[in-house]
């Protein structure tokens, strides 16, 4: 079993009042126990907490006034996401569970629908289960470059196909789209990830549904899956997003800090 | 108090085994008292009824053998949609309640983030409220020509900007598309609607939420909005198809009654 | 008859040698006199001139250094560009002449081929002939903004559409774009501008053929047609640039100065 | 020395009076020489001749009455295409002569502008010259799959990237915008071509400049490119097709054969 520790600081200036919706908790997930979380927010304001798809994703609203606003987020976590298991097969439609064909559809920076030709010609062939949408991860990684600054909040699976760069949602966005197309769930998690050769960050990845389980897959390999603290769960990164807000603000600090805590 | 039937008739040649979902009963909604209704499919088989967004969408799966299949769904529907008001107002971000939010982000069809130049030059000078919002299906219906056969499934707002032409799931996403851009929450509506000068048939339609409510839009203007029954409500039209197939099948039949009941 | 004098002003910090391609010279044409024109380029350097299109397009190619590189042409010249006669028709394709049929196709800029529906479905009622080019760059002006900055080198006719303003050179596409999907040639001209309310400055308006003759058009309706004076004609705005770089500079000044000569 | 025969012929169905353009005769071209050439069109009509390009595309107007039209064209060509030499350098745009520069700016079908990213990315690393020029072929080769009817008269460069699956004129446009888009100057050149597997066709490949030379690449690998005879040479598919068509028509049988002549 593992256990993490995060440590979460976002600090924003504020140049007019303005209203924020934060998701940066530790999501309420089988495969994670919170053994102790603090939310500290200065100033103290005008807060609300609410919850969306069954309390998957945890919701922080603050309406604040002009000047600083600091948010630090603390949470212990053990973690115990299942081992990966590589026989897991892909499900015909009808052994679908119904909760799961949701994430059969298109969304905004999956267009699962526009690249159904590019899929089954790269990936058609490919005996279906786990190894396929490995297969795909292993693909991305391949064919896209890491880059920061490559890609925009605009950018989709599509366009990645065509830039043949990005970051962590992009690599998520296409590995989702391809899995969708070839009628395998697949959707957006969004956490944190102490990487393996960089400072720890927040991070996104997806998950497909296998078997009778979701699984996650990195197709950027850049940090250990079985250490990803999950925070949210959506069709693409427009759901998940760590910090939404209307008005005016800058960026002052941003530390999501995950180490792992010696047992 | 307006009192409708519906009587929606599907029939399908299936070719090969087929895994169907379709959306066609009328939603559990505050607007509309379901008196009775009675699904009858043909051939019996594996049916199975799941809801999606806490019973707003109402789905059927049926796991459908080689042949016919035909389903009649049959219901009586007392409808007291809100009157409209006139009065109501758009909401600052900070009053809008947090479940509304979520219609704010753009989807698949309607990519409210790549249309907020055209929006704001467009209706950024008029007046929030109500009536920016009719100012908006006003121009729609002035700028977009009702047509069958102009725009396939994979057709987006912005595409309609450019072609000028759509069907009412168009119509409705361009709507969609708009208000959420100018921070208006906006969701996609499927149902039944008796049409001024056409047969009875599915209809798109979108609600904003104006004040305290959700409003119903129609910016084809082609039926009368206190009539329509709703079936499903979602981010856009990918969320509530009246009917998904995974499989190879072939419509025959396709009547979607509805008709005010003489009182 | 109209005289006109131009000075253009062009200066560039040059920070690594670069290769310079400028079109800012009056173009050979019969509308046009040269009476008289001087080009000072400083410091003098590797110059090459060379024409495209049979003399149509004049063009200066420098080899820079770093350091500053300033250029100044001075011309006068005569103007006699027809009168406008609004009797003239459309051609049918066979009537057209055979040098006027490239004139037909889409091109990077003026995507004529994907908007041929929203041609139709707006102009395609309009009686043929000069009063429906008129139709069309009266609608441009009255569905896009001209706001500088709403567009860049990218934008396409097609994007003018969607976002509803553009500079000149993007009412110019849409121009284009709209005329040949009609199966109007038509073509980007650019070229000197004394505008009714702004400083001179480079213009890009486009020409239709109609009758046995090219038209020049302007959809922004800021200018004197009968004072323009032609530079360059092409396909679109990538035919036609006044300064192409490979290398690394900076514009200092540009000042692109036309006015009309007493007479 | 290589002498090939052509006969090539068209049939179409007019069902209303049509104006066509045609561009199927040898052009005339420094590397194949016309030993003798015979158009035979039925009905005899309106027909008429003209070049582009300073005689590099050799058109054929034919005004068609409604009925049947057949075009035959025949020719006997010695061919003299330099042999491939891979020391060839890419210039520096300093070297390149004036007329090459047109053909590095995008086109309707070879966006260069908008997979500038990619290019570098993939591309960027490897040593200028003729070897790299080959290395975007095999990476084309390797990467998009040759598939009929897997593309259409749309699709640009940028598709070919997502769709991963085109024809020869796909492969020939993202050919060409990739050099353009790494200050190659690049075109398109239309022909006929004995395949190695399959019957003799049209064909479409791209030529890029090199050293002081346009060198002929085909990115399918399908035929011997010392075998093609060049009939078109343009910016990309729209400047060259071997019929356009204003009218109503259907195309009946279609038979460009090439064959080598015993010597």
């Amino acid at each position: 079993m593992i256990k993490v520790a995060i440590d979460c600081q976002l600090t924003y200036k504020v140049t007019e009042n303005t209203e924020f919706i934060f998701e940066i908790e530790v999501a309420h997930h089988p495969w994670q126990t919170i053994l102790n979380e603090t939310l500290n927010i200065h100033p103290k304001g005008n807060i609300r907490h609410f919850n969306r798809d069954h309390d998957l994703n945890r919701l922080i609203r603050i309406t604040a006034q002009q000047g600083q606003l600091a948010l630090n987020y603390k949470a212990e976590v053990e973690l115990h996401i299942p081992p990966r298991d590589q026989t897991l097969v892909e499900n015909e439609i009808v052994d679908l569970p119904s909760d799961t064909l949701f994430y059969l559809a298109p969304s905004r920076f999956c267009e699962s629908d526009l690249i159904a030709g590019m899929s089954q010609r790269t990936f058609g062939e490919i005996s279906k289960g786990y190894h396929r949408v490995q297969a795909i991860c292993d693909w991305i990684y391949e064919n896209v470059i890491y880059e920061s600054g490559s890609s925009d909040n605009t950018t989709t699976a599509r366009d990645i196909l065509v830039n043949r760069a990005g970051v962590c949602r992009d690599f998520a966005h296409l590995g989702i789209a391809i899995c969708r197309s070839l009628n395998i769930p697949a959707r957006f998690v969004f956490g944190y990830m102490p990487f393996y050769t960089a400072q720890p960050d927040f991070h996104a990845i997806f998950e497909a549904y296998l078997g009778d389980q979701w699984v996650l897959f990195d197709a950027t390999k850049m940090g250990p899956i079985d250490q990803f603290v999950r925070v949210g769960t959506g069709l693409d990164a427009k759901d998940v997003p760590f910090s939404t807000f209307y008005g005016a603000v800058e960026l002052i600090d941003i530390q999501p800090k995950i180490h792992q805590l010696i047992k």
